[in-house]
């Protein structure tokens, strides 16, 4: 199906443009990706856009012609509109030419399948979206199966955390829940909760990791609460040289998970 | 010296607030410090605002009054002003109570004691002011001599980069440089320089870094310049086990920072 708006007041472009807002995309179930490079990204992964808006006039290109088709074929619908109606929508004065409306996903974490990867990310109360995009993207590069959110983390679904991921919001599995059924859910079966940590910890090079080992990253100002860190089956530290006593949040899960993927290698002879 | 401000035309207004863009920061060779947090560390490293500016009727702040006495003594300004005048300042609705305003530090090559550490960071066109804060924070943390800016980085002197460094502007060296001119004062002493890579390169895990070691980061979209790539002296890889071919910029750098860490802790002995 295939629509042009020409009217600010369209109610698709009010519909649209209330998706930036993570209440509207709580309630819609859907959100916005933004520009052909994480549509392409999310194509190759699956899923295919419910609607596509494009500025009209546009060059061109190959890959929108064959998204286009792509959105076509699944019955979706292609909405053609002016720049200055798609800048609305994105909020961005210099608006990308293309921006997707996808279906938000299932975040159970009965939906996860641990033993299918020897690494998980978890973020507890992490409130920076590009953090958590940059979380799924260095998930995606150590080949996690998915990124844990527990307590009230960012929205893994606004714009900022889906550009930060890179498109590894489409690779990654996504599982929202209250740290209770998190551990309820974590010792139901195997797995090793890990966390970086300045009390009895061992020194995260070489540490004994065990997959699926759960790398656990608390909250940017706070860290992790204690009782989470008691939970914790191995803590770990992180040479801190300087004045401060901490790494930016994603930076130390992608310190420890890279860690923690040599060390995992070596126990099953690099195999993986 | 102590002024009070109460009208939002009034000049000292005006030029505070036109710190928050670069053009004016350059030009003034002054930069803002948000928040006491942040004051405190500067505070700690050393360098004392030339102004303070507070929001009236505060509560009263043992940290806040020391700053004040700092300022005072060192021949600075203590501005008292109300919230909206600093909201108005700082471009946020809810304004920290107290902002700072700092002299830019120099920032030429030739200041930088390279045998002083045995890590340096080297940002290649970093756009992202968050990216390069970032950097600068794991650079404090792997106890890093510094950062080098190359081409057409981010500022470091934003209210972003100053507050993702998290304090570190104060204690890392900053340099920046163009890429000829950093390439000739590398080369004049010792120093290995190494890229994360894609091509003829070995794993980045174990592999042959010597202190003072230069790791050179590239630009977010782009990557390095092959021929910037083809100067290093070590092109070392990454696992890259999911879809995306490389990782966020100041995740690559702190990934690989803990690996020269970790590399020369070894050839030293660990007596570092």
């Amino acid at each position: 199906m295939r629509k042009h708006i020409t009217g600010f007041s369209n109610p698709t472009v009010k519909y649209l443009r209330s998706l930036r807002d993570k209440k509207h995309r709580k309630r819609a179930g859907q959100f916005l990706v933004e520009g052909l490079r994480l549509l392409e990204d999310a194509r190759a992964s699956g899923p295919v856009p419910r609607q596509l808006v494009m500025a009209q006039g546009r060059d061109s290109h190959a890959l929108i012609d064959q998204l286009e088709s792509a959105v076509e074929s699944a019955g979706g619908e292609v909405i053609t509109t002016t720049p200055d109606i798609l800048s609305k929508i994105t909020g961005k004065s210099n608006a990308q030419s293309v921006v997707g409306v996808f279906d938000e996903f299932e975040t159970g974490l009965e939906r996860l399948d641990r033993e299918a990867a020897a690494i998980w990310l978890v973020a507890q109360d992490l409130r920076d979206p590009g953090n958590l995009g940059t979380m799924l993207r260095t998930g995606d590069a150590v080949g996690a199966g998915g990124l844990i959110l527990i307590d009230d983390c960012a929205d893994p679904f606004s714009a900022e955390a889906v550009r930060a991921s890179m498109g590894a919001v489409f690779t990654q599995g996504l599982a929202q829940a209250r740290w209770e059924d998190f551990v309820r859910w974590l010792r139901a079966g195997p797995g090793q909760l890990v966390a970086a940590s300045l009390r009895e910890a061992v020194p995260y090079r070489g540490a004994a990791y065990e997959a699926p080992c759960f790398i656990l990253v608390g909250n940017e100002s706070q860290g992790l609460p204690e009782a989470y860190e008691a939970e914790c089956d191995l803590r770990v530290t992180m040479p801190m040289r300087g004045r401060a006593d901490s790494l930016n949040a994603a930076v130390a899960g992608a310190v420890l998970a890279y860690e923690v993927l040599a060390g995992v290698d070596q126990v099953s002879g690099g195999a993986r």
